[in-house]
């Protein structure tokens, strides 16, 4: 029994020990990043960037890195949970606002003269902090999206368990896709496959019938599956914190001849893009591949992008997008899902989680069903 | 047939002209306010207040107000739906980024010198914005939130009727809470309800078995419910935008002495702040009375507010802290949750909404059971 108790201890103590060197490695790599901008601190206030750099996954907190020390201020809610999840950072547990928080931690923090914050604080948050110091402060961009952009064989693994659990859940789904049954329903029960699994949602989910799927995000009403009438579901799970993001169409019974002409320029579009995939090639012709496509089959252009980077958020930087600049490297993870969408008559489309390779790409999302 | 056509109709023209006559009077509300602070437009970017003033449920949007006209600047992912849900304003379809889209816009409206941007806005949007206009832009605060602060009767109802929903469900999810289930599970069974009712969650459904209660923001996991054990539940409901918020403790089997102990404290320490409210007392009174009780009874203190706002969104202004300004008025709505939190221990949290009316208080959440 010790023995057992010892070698958990042992297991734990190396999961630890690879936790805390990962949020290591990070915060080295933001360091880095702060010498070159002669800042002394970085204020991360967009959540999942506190959640990258210090496991913490509560919210209503920011973390503070200087040259030494990482901080979290978090408040008595999320304490308890603060010291199990963060390994590397002080815990400041605040009374007061996270500015005023802030402002008299700096005071104790006697080498920062010059602190840099996040833009993607509130204006609010961030002239109540101007207020309070008397120095200029600096705003930071992109410094730890830049380096989420990229993601380890840890978040690379997450994301794919996600894209596993989206599929398991709606396989088991499955069962209950009936005519009668309705959006709402539908959405519940794919939810609660999710819950059960342990996983979460990592956005609201969208079951849309028949016509409803030509708005990409519908939001799930009462409206009862027909025979032989038409599902559009895109749905994502969140575990250990990333997520997936998929959409299927199926169609119950048997589809209308136009409707599966689309459904496959749709999938040729889908596959068009992704063969395009690997690293070095510019971002914008990943989109213009899908979109011509579409345009050849003389079908609407979709009004959104053909994807979108996904990680600790399920809209991350970069985005698939005509105006997209830049190109693609190893270990960006996105979504390849343009659509078409004709008001009043349908909606398809189809989205997968692709990770780019040394070579290639690879699907993250192909366990999930194409057909019901 | 046809007359019931035409009733159907007739109902529907005067719902729509009953919603319109509601958002105008808010618009006109706004224009009075800018009137007063010599501005000629209102940028609104907080996606409540977008939706407070036009009605329109989707994100990524923002409403602009001027004095003659207002503008909802949407993307294609939601135009369909803007054209349903806006009855009095413009909607304009953005291919490019909001700030973009809106100096767009200014560049049109000639009459508008000086704007105002809600000061809820991201730091990086303002920056945006501000390099696109050749003007000082003005920051607003507050302007909608102290409207929305006064509920009317619509939106007392649908606050009402979430919370019926909200009771509803945690009755429907009752008879799979036995020992064996687990947080994940119980979460899951109970969001579903919820679906199926044709509502959404509010927020991120709390279910902590035992001792995980400690945590007021515990997020469910892998636990059992074991024999004898103790549930905290904090969930809410989304009724047509508008949200409940309730938490209840519950036993399975027998508690022990000491936590029936707390839990009466904590439903003492709930009452008397209850008990107190009614239009003109201070708000900080309202949490000094839930706090003196736990005091009495030698509980350690909770370290989150007594309660918080809520409509539109789940948490809003006036909290009820102790550092709270203001005074109570008619028709605010709002939580009052105290609770007992002992770490390796227990978590004891009550949670109800709550009405101020003309002569007192209203408990919109009395329907929900408080013992299973």
């Amino acid at each position: 029994m010790l023995r057992k108790k010892n070698f958990i201890f042992c297991v734990r103590a190396v999961i630890y020990s690879l936790m805390k060197t990962g949020f290591q490695d990070r915060i080295r790599a933001v360091r880095a990043n702060l010498r070159k901008r002669q800042v002394d601190c970085l204020v991360i206030t967009n959540p999942a960037n506190v959640t990258y750099t210090t496991g913490f996954t509560g919210d209503s907190s920011w973390a503070i890195i200087t040259k030494s020390r990482t901080h979290l201020l978090t408040d008595s809610r999320y304490t308890e949970q603060a010291q199990k999840q963060c390994q590397n950072a002080k815990i400041i547990q605040r009374t007061n606002s996270l500015p005023e928080t802030l402002v008299t931690l700096l005071q104790k923090l006697k080498q920062v003269q010059s602190v840099a914050v996040e833009n993607s604080i509130s204006l609010a948050g961030f002239e109540a902090l101007k207020k309070k110091v008397d120095f200029r402060l600096k705003i930071a961009e992109g410094i730890i999206e830049s380096l989420r952009s990229i993601k380890d064989s840890g978040e690379i693994a997450a994301v794919r368990k996600a894209a596993k659990i989206s599929a398991k859940a709606l396989k088991q789904t499955r069962r209950y896709v009936k005519p009668g049954i309705t959006e709402n329903e539908m959405a519940g029960r794919l939810d609660f496959q999710i819950r059960k699994s342990g996983a979460a949602n990592s956005f609201e989910t969208i079951i849309a019938f028949g016509p409803n799927a030509s708005r990409p995000h519908h939001q799930p009403g009462a409206k009862k599956l027909k025979k032989n009438d038409t599902i559009l579901i895109d749905f994502g799970v969140k575990y250990k914190g990333y997520c997936s993001d998929i959409t299927r169409c199926f169609t119950i019974g048997r589809a209308a001849k136009f409707y599966n002409q689309v459904y496959q320029a749709v999938t040729q579009a889908q596959t068009a893009a992704i063969t395009m995939i690997k690293p070095g090639i510019e971002i914008k012709k990943i989109d213009a591949a899908a979109r011509k496509v579409i345009a050849d089959h003389n079908l609407p252009l979709y009004g959104h992008g053909t994807g979108h980077s996904l990680g600790l958020e399920v809209h991350e930087e970069p985005v698939i997008a005509a105006n997209s600049k830049g190109r693609l490297k190893p270990g960006m993870i996105f979504t390849i899902e343009p659509g078409v969408y004709i008001p009043g008559k349908l909606g398809v489309r189809i989205e997968d989680d692709v990770l780019v390779t040394q070579t290639g790409c690879r699907v993250l999302s192909d366990s999930c069903l194409h057909w019901m």
